[in-house]
């Protein structure tokens, strides 16, 4: 399998979201026009990052949907569900773990840590809150892939060397830090203030042009 | 002004945290080597981002932290508060209208909107929960700049047409829909099965790889 571009990994959970919606429409069918309409794409694009995955769709026709959701799921590794735990449960750790998008595509969070002991031992949605001294023995017994922190930013970064030593090799950080992890461990940043930032941007410029 | 690459304008806000970072720790001056290592990236991308908004740092010296943080607030336009409305209060709104890191860096959620009579009326952390019904002028009283759009899936793109036609030109997206939006509107789509989805690639890949 040669190596998918970033940008092109980013935006196959758009397609495969885009063809869900296709098929229960009941459209058998999708070309790359249509399928690049409903992601927020162009057609040109669509085909080249499908173009990654192999030889797929019929020129002139488009895309089978169902074959086209199975053959992306199975890259992006759907087939199986994976299990995830959250590391701080505060305020958006109880959101998330109450979050059902999750579980529907595939994502069990089957594991909850916090430092707080007023919290630690109880049980939120048939979960557990374990202790953080737990952290590496807890991890391992559930056979954890992917951790969810949400910690406070100042101990994010000591958590992260934690959850890596234990051997998570993915990790979606909502700290509002950049953590420093070695090679083969890949971190998501979800900072939903930089988002903000980013959007203030375009309203200042589009303040500034009027 | 010339116009910023949307890569740069996204790494903008990190630039900005590592910066507050390192004045809190009373560096005076910073080199793009040190702030390309906090903001995980490097020198040579540093200097290019940066270069974009004009001539700024000290050949062999570096940047004076405090005033490339006053520069990069201004381009981001944090130097006024921006006045927020979530849009949809279920608990991820609940969540986001509890997040403290909104208005320390400058978002003000002044206005909550849902569809829910039980809802209606009530008042949390002093916003008062109106009615989808008022939304346009809600949102026209309020001065909103910025929507977080966290209702159901099928009913966003109806719920942000209204929020466009009432004027407002940034969208903070929740929902797992790609958004139609005329131009001169800016979406920033937060989906987090997407971020999911993509680290669930890695893994597979690490494993074929094992």
């Amino acid at each position: 399998m040669d190596r998918v571009p970033e940008q092109t990994i980013n935006r196959l959970p758009i397609y495969l979201r885009c063809l869900v919606q296709a098929a229960s429409l009941n459209m058998p069918v999708i070309n790359s026009l249509g399928l690049a309409q409903m992601a927020g794409t162009n057609a040109a694009q669509v085909r080249k990052d499908l173009s990654y995955l192999g030889e797929l769709g019929t020129r002139g026709i488009g895309y089978d949907v169902e074959a086209l959701i199975a053959h992306i799921s199975g890259e992006l590794g759907l087939t199986a569900s994976r299990r995830v735990a959250i590391v701080g449960f505060g305020r958006l750790g109880g959101s998330l773990l109450g979050y059902s998008g999750f579980s529907e595509r595939g994502f069990d969070i089957v594991a909850v840590f916090d430092a707080d002991p007023a919290k630690i031992g109880t049980s939120v949605g048939g979960v557990r809150v374990r202790s953080i001294d737990e952290l590496e023995s807890g991890l391992a017994e559930e056979a954890i892939e992917i951790v969810l922190l949400t910690t406070p930013a100042d101990v994010a970064q000591a958590v992260a060397d934690r959850v890596v030593a234990a051997g998570v090799c993915a990790i979606l950080n909502f700290a509002p830090v950049t953590l420093d992890v070695p090679d083969g461990v890949k971190v998501r940043p979800v900072d939903l203030s930089v988002e903000l930032q980013v959007l203030s941007f375009h309203l200042a410029r589009m303040t500034q042009e009027a």
